[in-house]
């Protein structure tokens, strides 16, 4: 799809500073962008990219707009300006209504007529799949869940039983939502499961990234709110609450019964502890570990860097003995006294 | 499904205070229960509720008794209760027997006539399901591979060639058992594969849970013992031995020929190197990292929990230079004796 | 299948000592092979197994032959000459050629003759699938995907659109490959999708562990050269590039654009940082975070070890005050002065 710079300038609500009628095809990077593309300028670091582009235009901050040899879109936020425009420059694929010959549905589900069910993909007893939707190959709508209007479905997702799914809500291949919880009690010889009874609530404007697993409560439901982004492979236990519009990259690890609150983000292979609570507006940098609440918006982290190995293996050993080093301080302070 | 007090007291061998008749139609928190469910007090952090409660009765201990303004049912181990309450209250729906008419069963796979084969999925050649298994939707059960009877595997769970399930196994969707372990050699300019010829022996009562992967053995087989119990996203290498009731929560990768004692509990996101062994009832805490051996049962740690990022920052700065601040220490004291 | 020590001195380019004749059918750890077996060593741990061997033969280097009892093929790398050894010794079932009936294949994709298409696998539209590859049951492979010949993909094994495989990959049951990268703008009130609009191309002879995801590219690709060996359940974010014959341990995690060199190794549930270059020849040792570029090769760690729980609790408080020890230091120092 084309769009001259004007009708991008109105969308993004831009200023333009160039032709108007130039035609844009699709958006690139500054390096690689020639006519016909659309750039972006939003990391100081590719800064002498911006000053050779052979983009068409650039989206950028009006700061920047002296040092670029090309048309400009000028707005607060480049990043999402570019984002906007590769939305309406490249718009999705949009799947056929009907049920693929392959899939199986059970009788009693409720699919609406516009929506896409793809090869091999298994509908069960109940379940509802709202009008737009798109449920990819080989994918599985277990007992009474429910999926809203527009939701966009991957290869080889598993819905578990009674699972409900708001609007637009976009779950990539292999997800698994509503597994049962790691609900154990010790009986003094084996662990007893305890049943899990709750569900899976997942808000609209929700995505979640490949091979991610959602536990469902053991007794209330584990809730996504609106607009929640949780990335690849991240770990979500059972009665788990997460705020509307926080983002959690891959990795991540939520254990069960914590509660974390809105527009909060998650770094990377972060791990978080059960049973505590996360204010709204925290920000956990990768690999950050939080073994109890978060009361006050803020930037945490506590992730150790690399060393090159002999350094590290020499300082690691002095970290297994701080509290006798501290000792030694306080004895050396009192000599001196 | 409902029983009486009554009914509940001698299920699970807990002393009734209030009326037997009394009919209790399912479990519920503290806060949210109501006239017909019973809720339980395990965790003293929850005080409030237990004294404004009003579910119709309470699992609780006797010193907790006092408290309580309604029935109880006392125990030593409130938790161990709900877990049996619970799973009294809510029998499993038992799938029908038979094998859905989309699935792919191999003509010489046996499948016991009481066993349920969800739709789309497939049985292959020469593998063997057990009496009263339920294999759900998408599961792929490939050649050799046998499941004991009383089985339960999620929608989309693999069990590679030859592996071997236990009785009362529950494996939840994504699950792959079987895979090739991480198996090369160097020949000095590329990664040569290492034929991984074992395979994977699942103990009786086992729980897995959701897109969990454990690697068949290179040479001999990797072991899970009966009562063995993992949540999701565990990475389990090649080799590994897991002793009987050992727990292991969410996103914990055990690396390649570790050899795990039984009735540990690992926490979630811990890392256990590889070739090494755990002892029996050791404890590690969430976020462990275990580079050798412990030979000793115990509680073993290794997290550092996170900190402001701006005091953090200074901080790990410190962590770095370890080594040096030791040697500042030690100078010091010699200037001193 | 078996062979006789001169075949496999020849394949192996090992020197042997013993009778050119025997016969080995199959490699066995030294402690459990018998006659027939082939043992080898290669861990000097496990030397007392090597004096007491019933193996028939073993591979080792020559500095071990003396201790051994039995026949020796000698080479400098007995590890090697055992993945060989394997690999003659078991040659992989060869899996027949044709599109199971229960499969679903689109009329447009091409797919060789002498493939292999598994039960209630899915080939959609436009994509292409090589001579001699085997696509396990359950595997889903979207429009316009490519996968060079010779190729093994395990069952429930999905890759997205357009992603481009070379020859001789393994994919491991539940990979995902292509799967959208997490790219999210924020527009001052809610997260806006950031189309991913590159791809993912995998070089020939690349193997990638279960459950691993690989995510596209956002403008351009996300690269992994040839020989690149991935273990399972393993995040590779969007427009990472993996240098050729670089192996990534499990449960590690590459944040989005990390460029990665060639021959490096990382270990399992290392964290890489986004944005940032790894040289070749670099090696993490597991539970290692990398939070910025590592520009020289060499061997880099930072793992904390775990002790035991009650001196762990003194000293990670220590930890969390390392500034003001360091502090405390300078102080003392200044007043010696």
């Amino acid at each position: 799809m084309s769009l001259t710079l004007e009708e991008l300038s109105v969308a993004l609500k831009a200023t333009l500073h160039g032709d108007p009628a130039t035609l844009i095809e699709g958006v690139a990077t500054l390096g690689n962008a020639g006519p016909g593309s659309l750039g972006f300028f939003s990391n100081r670091r590719y800064h002498q990219f911006l000053r050779e582009t052979r983009a068409s235009a650039v989206i950028l901050a009006e700061a920047d707009r002296e040092e670029c040899p090309v048309a400009t879109l000028v707005m607060d936020n480049p990043y999402l300006g570019y984002a906007q425009a590769a939305t309406l420059l490249n718009p999705e694929p949009v799947a056929s209504p009907g049920v693929h010959a392959s899939a199986s549905v059970h009788g009693s589900a409720h699919v609406d007529s516009s929506a896409h069910i793809g090869a091999n993909a298994v509908v069960a007893e109940g379940s509802r799949i709202g009008a737009g939707c798109y449920v990819g190959p080989g994918s599985v709508i277990l007992e009474q869940a429910s999926v809203g209007e527009q939701c966009w479905l991957g290869a080889n997702v598993t819905l578990c039983r009674g699972v409900q799914i708001g609007k637009r809500v976009r779950l990539h291949p292999g997800v698994v939502i509503g597994a049962d919880g790691f609900g154990i009690a010790n009986n003094g010889e084996a662990w007893i499961k305890v049943p899990q009874l709750g569900s899976v609530i997942i808000g609209d404007d929700v995505e979640i990234g490949a091979n991610t697993t959602i536990d469902r409560g053991a007794l209330e439901d584990t809730v996504l709110e609106e607009g929640v982004k949780l990335d690849n492979l991240v770990q979500v236990g059972h009665n788990v609450h997460i705020g509307a519009h926080t983002a959690v990259a891959g990795c991540a690890a939520i254990a069960g019964s914590a509660h974390i609150g809105k527009r909060c983000t998650i770094g990377g292979a972060a791990a978080i502890g059960g049973h505590l609570e996360i204010a709204d507006d925290v920000h956990l940098t990768a690999t950050s570990g939080v073994p109890n609440s978060i009361t006050k918006p803020g930037v945490y982290s506590s992730g150790v860097p690399i060393q090159e190995n002999k350094i590290w293996r020499r300082n690691v050993i002095r970290m297994l003995h701080l509290e006798d080093m501290a000792k030694r301080i306080k004895a050396l302070e009192r000599k001196l006294k």
